[in-house]
């Protein structure tokens, strides 16, 4: 890290738009201060740094904010020297920024829907069946992208690799809520294969929650869902 | 253009995404083939090099395809020589690939919902409120990216500006459409300048489609969605 850069990352310990910044600090090397943010009181830091969004996580460096995970994560690539998140390859890149954004929109969507944004029964069930046929998308994905036996990034993780691993504790989690497998090694092998080796990487036993910590936070954040639903005028 | 280099775009007309990218090329001096793809009856081409998302648009270089407008804008960016659509400095990328995607989110959000997503006449007027708030922001944006003079990308056009600019018919659309004024050079002076200014670019007048054919094409995706909703059982 040149010197006299200061850096300082805002977000939540569960977020895994938070935790994908982690691991593009941590694969760059970089020192950084981190502030846990309260969401039911957010600090007047974040609410000046994202006046847009006011969401986490924001990455400020030398005083300058920085907004959007995956944006932030490609900031890290372009302003710090170490091992590249994204390849030089103009290809190689646009197919990354495709499946970042995959990941985002159809893999973190269909778990939320399970248990937070499906309303009915029916709603949560469609969102079991997305998350199996992203699951199996992103299979085919990692088998053409590295033979499977690597990263999305090849023999490096890369942006898709962050995009995806940020999201692994909550995937188990969603397992254990469910009581049904979704990371199973006979229909996704090489995915399974992935965040196995995903999650020994230093980076990931660092940034990555326990499974359990993520439980009871999704309980209680479902807890606190059905009390205020209950609360609202029937329509 | 590399000798030997082959591209094809395929699009539809009326999509901002598309047009977009026409943007892009234009920029970059690039010849291209066409295809315009009818979306009730999708190319064999289209399924087969976006068989994620079967959208359009797809570039197609040399054979290998790009999918997602702002991918293949930045595609084309780092494949291509010519003006660049990103600054070379990170941060300056980094706010450019923000506001990019805020357009996407927020703004053209908030005219599909008045014209097609909002169900009832409340949720069409969310959409007016939304449409307004995510002007105003954008003249802030714009007064601090270039003082309000130049472009989102400072004295050049850029990735804001193509993602922004797509757009332009669809606004004034939805303004002969609702008989409402809402790029109002007394409410948003800067962003009513700068959009004077875009439609006066050569790639501007090129691939931006005529106003009243935008009515005529909303219209008629109108009545098609009323006469599907009226098919449709009630719940």
């Amino acid at each position: 890290m040149a010197g006299g850069d200061d850096l300082k990352l805002l977000g939540t310990w569960a977020s895994p738009f938070a935790i994908r910044v982690k691991f593009a600090l941590a694969l760059k090397g970089l020192t950084y201060e981190y502030a846990e943010e309260d969401l039911a009181s957010k600090s007047e830091l974040l609410l000046s740094s994202n006046p847009v969004h006011k969401k986490i996580p924001v990455l400020i460096h030398n005083g300058m904010p920085v907004c959007e995970s995956n944006v932030i994560v490609q900031y890290v690539d372009e302003a710090f020297a170490g091992p590249s998140i994204l390849a030089a390859d103009p290809y190689e890149r646009a197919i990354a920024r495709f499946w970042a954004a995959y990941v985002d929109d159809k893999l973190l969507a269909s778990w939320a829907t399970i248990l937070f944004r499906g309303k009915t029964e029916e709603e949560k069930s469609e969102g079991k069946k997305a998350l199996l046929a992203a699951l199996e998308t992103l299979e085919e994905a990692l088998a053409k992208s590295s033979d499977g036996k690597g990263f999305f990034g090849g023999d490096n993780v890369g942006l898709v690799d962050m995009a995806l691993g940020s999201q692994l504790s909550w995937l188990k989690a969603v397992e254990v809520m469910s009581g049904e497998k979704f990371i199973a090694s006979d229909k996704i092998p090489l995915l399974a294969a992935w965040m196995a080796r995903f999650s020994e990487l230093d980076a990931a036993k660092v940034a990555l929650p326990d499974v359990d910590k993520v439980v009871e936070f999704a309980k209680m954040r479902q807890a606190r869902m059905a009390a205020a639903a209950a609360r609202a005028p029937s329509n």
